[in-house]
C-alpha cells in the first residue's frame, strides 16, 4: 500500500477501504507518514467527504489506536454523555448527579480543553481539593459504591484522534461532518460506555451555526454510534447566547449547585432536566425520555441529585461544604459591572464574543500551556429576552486583569437591545435517536 | 497575515491577493511556514483553482525567491524553448542549433531529471568532454560569439518553485493547471530569455493525456507568459509513441545529429523544423512560422545547423568528432532484440511503457541519486503504422543490465500490431500564439 495512492483515490472521489485508511492513520500516528501527507489528505476529504462504511472505519481504527477501556468490573448499563461545547455549558455537572440518583452508573471520563472556559475537569479542580486523577481501580470501585466518578481523561486514549486533530486545526481541515464525527465518537467509544448522550449545540457560540448543520452532524454521530453497537441519542440545543447566567469554573460550579437545589436558571434546568432524561431512557431506568423527565425532576425535588453530587465531591476528597458554603470556592479580588446602555428587550447576547471575553477575564486558556484563574468569568443578570432600563446591571466581569474595560467593552458589542419584545431562543430543537 | 486564514480563503473558493500569495509561498520558502500547512493549501487549489491574477502572482513570485538571470549582455531577441517532457524527445539538440544558424541567439539552460531517459544535459553529457556548467561570463560571451551555448541549470534558481513542487509530488497535488503553469513559467522567466516557445506534450507519454487539457495548458502558458511581457508560443505535439526511433542518452544524441545531416526520422525531423520555425519567428528572424519553416528547413540542407552544433560543442570542450564518428559515444556491451510477434500493422506504440522499459535498460533515474548508463536505451526500428513481418526485428534493447528479458517483454507489451491499416498520431495538432 502507498499513501500517495490513497490521498490520490480519495482526492479522485474514489472510496477508500478499512485497510486503505488504517494504514493511512496508524503510519501517521507511529510517524512513519509524514504530517504533510496527512494534511492533503484531510484537505481532500474535506471536498471529498466520507461516506458511511468509511466514516465508520476511520472511527474504529482511531478508537482502536490507543487504549479503549473495559467497564466491564461496573455494574449496569454504563451512560456517557457528550456535549460539542458552547459558552457556559455546566449540563454535566449537573445531569451527571441527576442521573446517577435515578441509578444510572456514571464512570465519566473529561477534559481540559482551550477555549471560552476550562473543562469540566477544571470546573471540578475549582472546588477545594478535588482530585481529579483516580487509578483505574479506584475508578471502578467508587462507581459501584457511589454510583458516579467524574475524572479527567486518563491513560493512552485515542492518541491518532489526537494527532490528527492538531493537524485540523492548523490546516482549515476541522470543518468536515466524517472528521467531526469520527473523532467525537471515537473518544466515546474508547471511553467504555454501553450508551452515548450527545448534546450538539447550534447557534452563534457553537461550531454549527445553523440547525440543518447541527441535524446532519447529529444523525450522523448516532449512525456511528449505533454502527459500533452502542445505543446513542444526540439533542441538538441553542447556544446563540450563553447557557444560563454564569460563564467561568467556579461560577459555573456555583451554578450547578444551584440548579440541584431547584434555583438554577430556566434554562438550565430546563436543558439538564432534558439530557438527564435522555441518558436515564438510555440507561434503560425509565422507558421513555418523558418518563426520565419526571424522574429527573423528582431527584432535583427531593433533593437526591444534590445528595449524588455531595457524594461525588466527597469520594473524589473535595471539599463538601461547598455546597451549603459558596465562600470556599475561588473568587476574583474585582468585579465590575456591564450597565445597559438604553431601555429595552434584549435582542440577542452573542455567544461566542461574550465567551472570548470570558476568556480574557482568565477563565479560559488560549494555548495549552495557559494557567486560568478558576475564580474568574462573566455573570449574565439578564439573558435574552429579558426588558431592561438604562442603567441596569446587565452583567458582572469577575476578573483580577488590567484590561477589565476592554472586557466591559467587549459585552457591551454582544448585546444587543431593541424596543421590540423578542422571545428567547428556543432551547431544545431536536431529538435524534 | 495569518497562514490558516489564507487557507481557508482559499478553501471556501475566495480568491488571494498578491501579498497574501506572496506571504505563504516565501514563508514556507524560508521555512517559517511548515509544510503540512502548505500541502493542505495545495490540495485545495486542487480543488478550488487558481485565477489568472492568482495564477501571474504565483508565478511572479516563484520567479522572483531566486535569481533572475539578467541576459542583458547578450545581444538580440534571446528565446528559450521548453518540452513538458516526453519519450524520445531530443529536439532542444536539433531546434537550439538551426535556430542559432539562422540568427536567434541561443542562451539555453537545461535540466536533468528523472524519468525515461536523462534531461537534456545528460544527453550532452554523453559527448566526451562537453562541459555542462560555464561560468556568467564564459556563458554570456560564448553566445554573442558562437551565437549558442547550452548548460545546466545555474545558480539558485526558483528554489520556492523546487521546494513546492517537490512537496506536490507527494501529496497528489501535481494535478492543477494554475500549479503547472507557474511552475514551468516562473523557471522560464527566471532564465531570462525575450521570448519563450513551449512544445506541450499530448498522449499516453505525456502528462497531458488528451488534447483537451493539453489545449488549456498551452492557452494558460501563453497567456501568463505574455502577462510577463514576453512573446511566448505553444505547440501542441503528439506524445502517444516516443518521439524518434532513439530513447536513450547518447542513442538520442546520434540522432539529433543525424537529422541535422538531414537523414532523421520523418517524425523528428518535422517536430523540429515546426519548432525551430516558431522560434525563428519569435525571435524576430521570420515574419512568420511559414516562413521560419523555409529558413529552418534550408539550414539543415545547407549544413549551416549542423556547423552550428559542431561550434557549440567545440565551444564546450566536447569531442568534435562525434559528428563524422559515432563510435566515440558510450555505448553498452550488450544489445538485444525485440522481434514481432504476428504480421500486420503497428496500431500502438505506447510512450509511457516504452519510457518505463528505457528507465530499467540504465537510461534513466528514478531517484536524484541514481546514476545513468549513457549508452543505454531502446532504438525503435518500427514506428506506428509500419507493416510488419512475424520475427521482423520492431526494437533493439541497449543494456548491460541482467534483466534485459523483462525489458524485453515490457516493450512486447507496449506494442499492438493488427491486421488493420493504421495512420500514424497526427504529430503537430495546434499552436497557440
Amino acid at each position: 500500500m502507498n499513501t500517495l495512492d490513497i490521498i490520490t483515490k480519495k482526492r479522485n472521489g474514489e472510496e477508500l477501504s478499512f485497510d486503505e485508511i488504517a494504514f493511512l492513520v496508524n503510519g501517521y500516528t507511529e510517524g512513519s507518514i509524514p504530517d504533510y501527507q496527512m494534511s492533503a489528505f484531510l484537505m481532500a476529504v474535506y471536498f471529498r467527504g466520507m461516506n458511511h462504511d468509511e466514516t465508520v472505519a476511520l472511527t474504529q481504527i482511531m478508537r482502536d489506536s490507543g487504549d479503549v477501556i473495559d467497564l466491564g468490573p461496573i455494574d449496569g448499563i454504563k451512560v456517557d454523555k457528550h456535549s460539542t461545547g458552547g459558552v457556559g455549558d455546566k449540563t454535566t455537572l449537573i445531569v451527571a448527579p441527576i442521573a446517577a440518583a435515578c441509578g444510572v452508573p456514571i464512570a465519566k471520563m473529561s477534559g481540559r480543553g482551550l477555549g471560552f472556559t476550562g473543562g469540566t475537569v477544571d470546573k471540578l479542580e475549582s472546588i477545594p481539593g478535588y482530585r481529579t486523577s483516580l487509578d483505574k481501580d479506584e475508578f471502578m470501585r467508587q462507581v459501584n459504591e457511589t454510583g458516579i466518578a467524574v475524572i479527567g481523561q486518563t491513560g493512552h486514549i485515542t492518541p491518532a484522534d489526537k494527532k490528527i486533530y492538531a493537524l485540523r486545526d492548523v490546516t482549515a481541515t476541522v470543518e468536515n461532518l466524517s472528521l467531526i464525527t469520527s473523532s467525537i465518537m471515537s473518544k466515546k467509544l474508547a471511553a467504555g460506555s454501553d450508551a452515548i448522550v450527545l448534546d450538539v449545540k447550534c447557534g452563534s457560540g457553537a461550531f454549527m451555526k445553523n440547525e440543518k448543520d447541527a441535524g446532519e452532524l447529529a444523525s450522523l454521530m448516532v449512525e456511528i454510534g449505533k454502527a459500533n453497537g452502542k445505543r446513542t441519542v444526540a439533542v441538538i440545543t441553542d447556544m446563540n447566547q450563553p447557557l444560563g447566567n454564569a460563564v467561568g469554573n467556579s461560577l459555573e460550579v456555583i451554578e450547578a449547585i444551584e440548579t440541584l437545589k431547584g434555583n438554577g436558571p430556566d434554562d438550565i434546568t430546563k436543558l439538564s432536566i432534558k439530557l438527564a432524561a435522555v441518558m436515564i431512557y438510555a440507561g434503560g431506568k425509565a422507558g421513555s425520555i418523558e418518563e426520565g423527565e419526571v424522574k429527573a425532576a423528582e431527584a432535583i425535588k427531593n433533593g437526591a441529585a444534590l445528595a449524588k453530587l455531595r457524594d461525588l465531591i466527597g469520594a473524589q476528597g473535595g471539599c463538601v461544604n461547598v455546597i451549603d458554603d459558596y465562600s470556599v470556592m475561588p473568587s476574583t479580588s474585582n468585579h465590575y459591572n456591564v450597565y445597559a446602555s438604553s431601555d429595552g428587550y434584549i435582542k440577542s447576547m452573542d455567544a461566542m464574543r461574550i465567551g472570548v471575553a470570558s476568556q480574557h477575564t482568565g477563565a479560559g486558556r488560549a494555548t495549552k500551556e495557559d494557567t486560568i484563574d478558576l475564580g474568574a468569568g462573566i455573570y449574565l443578570n439578564k439573558k435574552t429576552g429579558d426588558f431592561v432600563k438604562k442603567g441596569d446591571i446587565i452583567a458582572q466581569v469577575h476578573t483580577d486583569k488590567d484590561n477589565y474595560s476592554d472586557i466591559i467593552a467587549e459585552i457591551e458589542d454582544a448585546i444587543c437591545i431593541t424596543n421590540d419584545r423578542n422571545d428567547s431562543p428556543e432551547l431544545i430543537k431536536r431529538i435524534y435517536t
